[in-house]
């Protein structure tokens, strides 16, 4: 756990980049920055004027109504129904690395569970020497771990296999999302009901009505799983599981089955639907890619964006995204024209194990066409590779997995398009 | 940055938890924790036999109706109006270190000003050699950080100087919140406005009907104050001060200005209303203390306490949080007896500068009264004085920065009553 850069450094870096505002970079705006001293201060505004709403009015509070446009999306010709399909988190309209609760995407296989927390159940049962059925009040009296990770659909990005398709981070990208969990490890409970020496995998099954299962390594489980009931403090939402679901960090959000019901332990995978038909790859020589876990390192420019163009020229920051299953950022990589050439983009804040990782890369826009591409390494020395180089190993059929370098064309207008080079 | 202790540590610890949980600890519960092999798996619950709603059914989503309770709750008597008054954070109800946007308690002086992000300016002027006039779409083209921090309001406790007032950990401590923020180095406008030599103080004023306003010295300033426009990846809320506040880290939260309107340079603190009238507190020798800035290191068990009593015996686990205006946690002790004997309690997850840091105690509790309290040390070596230290320097007359240990009497049938120990 580190932050990216000492504060010290991080100011200095800070200024050299305001020195440049004074001069040629800000100069280009559409705005006045240094506004004409006889308006300050400016009129008072009607805000200023009236009294506003007083405190818990709204006892559970809401964004500004300006802000109604950031929400979650769905794509309704991408699947059959809402209540197997996808909604994308707006990541085109978000900054720093935490999720709010109410724009985290949802995929869901047979609708939303609810669940009332009174009735609900948890059994750990199979290959052990006790079964447990837990209630909610039992898990919440086991010591706790609270825990920011990324959470990635395997099929985010996943349409982009056959090049360039939809337009818009959020739907590009949007199968992601990071939060803070609060849960009970999952080894806790293992250990309790007493493994038997044969076990070796897991099932992990839903309540809702998909019964959505999948089978988990039990070196996973041991290691740091997270049976969990909170995300960023408050209670699960019902979309993600509420009142409990399955923590599996830094690997696919398929296996974090929400409104789990049962965890089974067993002596090999269960082969169940979401392993064999869905989240498989078929690769070009005939063999299928199973099992694929592990979310490898990826990263793209959040803003701009098709959704979030350049409104004026000038100075302009870059922001974005970069995250690994396999551990913390160690840099990304910026061009602005296509991968010809590189520079490396300012970590920002935290830089957390399995968690979303915010870059910036600040730069003068002076009307010209970018080919914008940012590109993730993680601590393990992994290089986000580029689309041609994915499909070179993985084929033409892939679904799942793609981590490819993004690309968004920004236009002399400021709109900004996805595209993909070669 | 660091994690209280290192994930293979912290394993460790967990399991040397877990090893109880199979003896008496758990033996006491209430409900079936190994359950009875011929109920595995459960009967299928209706739940699981009928779809549910479909993504984005809820565009912007919101809890689980089961979590209806969890809300920001005011104190009708407290204030003449709601329009200057607060609502609490529900702390008891919920748990790590970030707190959910919609749960955020709100201070107001003249209610929530809507404002509209077009209309909307910032003014920064007074001792500068170029006055600066910066719309919304200006802030955001300059460089930005994200920061965790908490937020306390001078007064939260405020009413315990009196003894035990307010029964329930939401109404005592809920004047605090931690989120993540997204903005503009303050000292970056202020370099590029240029600063006179004589400036050595600015006014922060709001944009509210109050026109809520306060001096800061300028070496604040230019340390660490941030220009927030974003909470948790999301624009900050209306009753955050939407579009833009400021945020002050460690220091009292009246200072950081919501709907931040304009910001001027000066060579002398202005002596405001809320700086001389309010936020300031009569000593016993009729001398008053002033820009009292800084919270100093308070904690709080969140978890029992009266809005969150003890259901069963058996293992349980002790929850609460504990900040710094100074800096970082370095440890929290817990008593259960009044503070007669202290255990160290274990930090958990994130320990960051000038934000919570949530910590766990786990006990067996076997229906004896308890008299929980818990001290805070953070990393200068200041230790959380007792409310009997506090008054000692403070005399009777205070009205904020009460960091006093609080204590919770636990009674034999679980619930909880906030007392006061000499």
């Amino acid at each position: 756990m580190t932050r990216s850069d000492e504060p010290k450094v991080s100011r200095r870096r800070v200024l050299a980049g305001a020195a440049s505002l004074g001069g040629a970079a800000l100069a280009g705006t559409n705005r006045t920055l240094a506004g004409d001293p006889k308006n300050l201060p400016p009129n008072v505004p009607g805000w200023s004027r009236v009294l506003g709403d007083g405190v818990a009015v709204r006892p559970y509070g809401k964004p500004s109504k300006f802000e109604s446009h950031v929400i979650r999306r769905d794509v309704q010709w991408l699947t059959a129904s809402r209540e197997s399909s996808v909604s994308f988190t707006p990541l085109h309209a978000l900054d720093g690395i935490i999720t709010p609760n109410g724009l985290a995407f949802e995929r869901h296989h047979g609708g939303i569970a609810e669940i009332d927390p009174e009735d609900y159940r948890l059994v750990v049962h199979g290959l052990v020497d006790k079964p447990l059925m837990l209630t909610l009040a039992d898990l919440k009296r086991y010591p706790r771990q609270n825990r920011i990770y990324f959470l990635e659909c395997a099929a985010n990005s996943g349409m982009e296999w056959r090049g360039a398709q939809l337009n818009g981070c959020q739907y590009t990208h949007g199968m992601v999302h990071c939060v803070e969990y609060t849960g009970v490890p999952l080894r806790m409970l293992l250990e309790e009901a007493g493994l038997k020496t044969s076990a070796s995998w897991l099932l992990a099954e839903g309540a809702d009505s998909a019964a959505m299962s999948r089978s988990l390594p039990l070196a996973k489980a041991l290691d740091d799983c997270l049976v969990a009931y909170r995300m960023n403090g408050e209670m699960l939402r019902p979309e993600q599981g509420y009142p409990v679901r399955l923590v599996v960090p830094g690997w696919e959000g398929n296996v974090w089955v929400k409104w789990l019901r049962r965890i089974k332990v067993g002596d090999a995978p269960w082969h169940a639907r979401e392993e064999t038909s869905k989240y498989t790859d078929l690769l070009a020589d005939g063999r299928a890619r199973r099992f694929t876990f592990v979310m490898d390192a990826k990263s793209v420019i959040t803003s701009p964006s098709p959704q979030a163009p350049l409104a004026a020229k000038g100075f302009t920051v870059i922001s974005g995204l970069a995250w690994s299953g396999r551990g913390r950022i160690a840099r990304v990589d910026v061009s602005l024209d296509g991968g010809r050439n590189w520079r490396a983009a300012r970590l920002d804040g935290l830089v957390l194990d399995k968690a979303v990782t915010r870059f910036y890369a600040e730069t003068a826009w002076n009307g010209e066409e970018l080919l914008l591409q940012s590109r993730a390494i993680d601590e393990t020395g992994y290089v986000q590779p580029t689309k041609a180089e994915l499909r070179k190993v993985r084929g033409q059929n892939s679904i799942y997995h793609n981590n490819g370098i993004q690309t968004w064309h920004v236009l002399r207008n400021g709109e900004v398009e996805n595209v993909e080079v070669s």
